[in-house]
């Protein structure tokens, strides 16, 4: 068993992720926490996160991209993950390898096994302790930020999001040790609640240093 | 058989490539031909360069360099190397994916099942029906061009081209139906008719538009 404790956040876009972390980064304030939100976080992945931000007039291959994220997720899981998880830290990641799979792979229709393959050389398979995935139909996440930018999610972007459900679903039914399917379609802070409570039993499973209250 | 013909070139640094595919060039210069310098040759490779040449106070994993190499060669091999073989071009490349072997795995120790599952993701596959390896040792190598640049080349660089030409060894050992060792301790001309003999023979097994003169 590793030192430290590794916990990932999926979740199609609008599932209420963002709001989630918020919620367990405070809660989780008097663990030793490194919490990740990818492409970036190291310097070198900054760089390939605004390479790929600014590619709007040469052409670029969706296989080329995926490999691109894969250097960069590379970087973070050598330089940020293994070393925190080595130190007995909290590991919290806002999205990893499974959004490889479900965004590239059951969305856009990479070859899954190219992602496998390429997921498991970025990171020499290194695997979450839990998934958390925020599992929602996109029609409920487009009402939610019906102000916001409901003009952007066209008819094409929801069959997207609904292959990338699917997806993660698939994922979760492969892995059902790892994965935990959060119902997300409630009250965001009953699903805070929900999650909060299986991180409690995850961190009650491992040694902590002496915390504070 | 593919339509096309795909040769590459390896070797260590001033084994003479560069001369010889200058000369390759004049001679197939009636010939459909495209000639390709890695990591160059598309607009993001070029970014993809551009960032590797622009990481002096950053930190950069040797693994996240070998993936961003793969990523441009992917890139490569999809938008130009391909389509050039499918309309049945001779395809010329200065370095593929040999060197990665020879220079990331032998040269600097990185795992080559690593870089081989890398290889074998970015260039799904292709392999060059060709590849000359000019032989030569690093001694050879640095007191040809004395005069440009010996002082860069020190005891520590001399060791490395020394693995990095034992691993080129090595491949060519695996694959000798591919690889054409190639003495290139020799008066360059004669390297030069050496391998034109072997194109040559290559050329005559693919059937070519007609050729002028």
């Amino acid at each position: 068993m590793r030192k430290g404790l590794f916990i990932s956040l999926e979740g199609i876009d609008g599932s209420g992720k963002t709001t989630l972390i918020q919620y367990l980064q405070d809660q989780l304030a008097a663990y030793p926490l490194l919490s990740i939100r990818e492409p970036g976080g190291t310097a070198i992945s900054e760089r390939i996160r605004e390479l790929l931000l600014n590619v709007d007039n040469i052409q670029i291959y969706a296989r080329t991209e995926a490999i691109l994220y894969a250097a960069a997720r590379c970087q973070v899981v050598d330089q940020l993950i293994r070393p925190a998880l080595d130190e007995g830290k909290l590991v919290l990641a806002d999205r990893y390898l499974d959004s490889t799979m479900a965004y590239q792979g059951y969305g856009r229709g990479l070859d899954l096994q190219f992602l496998s393959t390429l997921n498991q050389l970025c990171t020499r398979g290194l695997l979450p302790d839990a998934t958390f995935l925020l599992d929602i139909a996109p029609e409920v996440c487009e009402s939610r930020r019906q102000n916001e930018q409901a003009d952007r999610l066209e008819k094409e972007g929801r069959e997207f999001q609904a292959r990338v459900r699917e997806g993660y679903l698939q994922l979760a039914r492969k892995e059902p040790q790892r994965f935990y399917v959060i119902d997300a379609d409630r009250a965001i802070k009953d699903v805070a609640i929900d999650v909060w409570g299986h991180v409690q039993l995850l961190l009650s499973r491992r040694r902590w240093p002496a915390l504070e209250n």
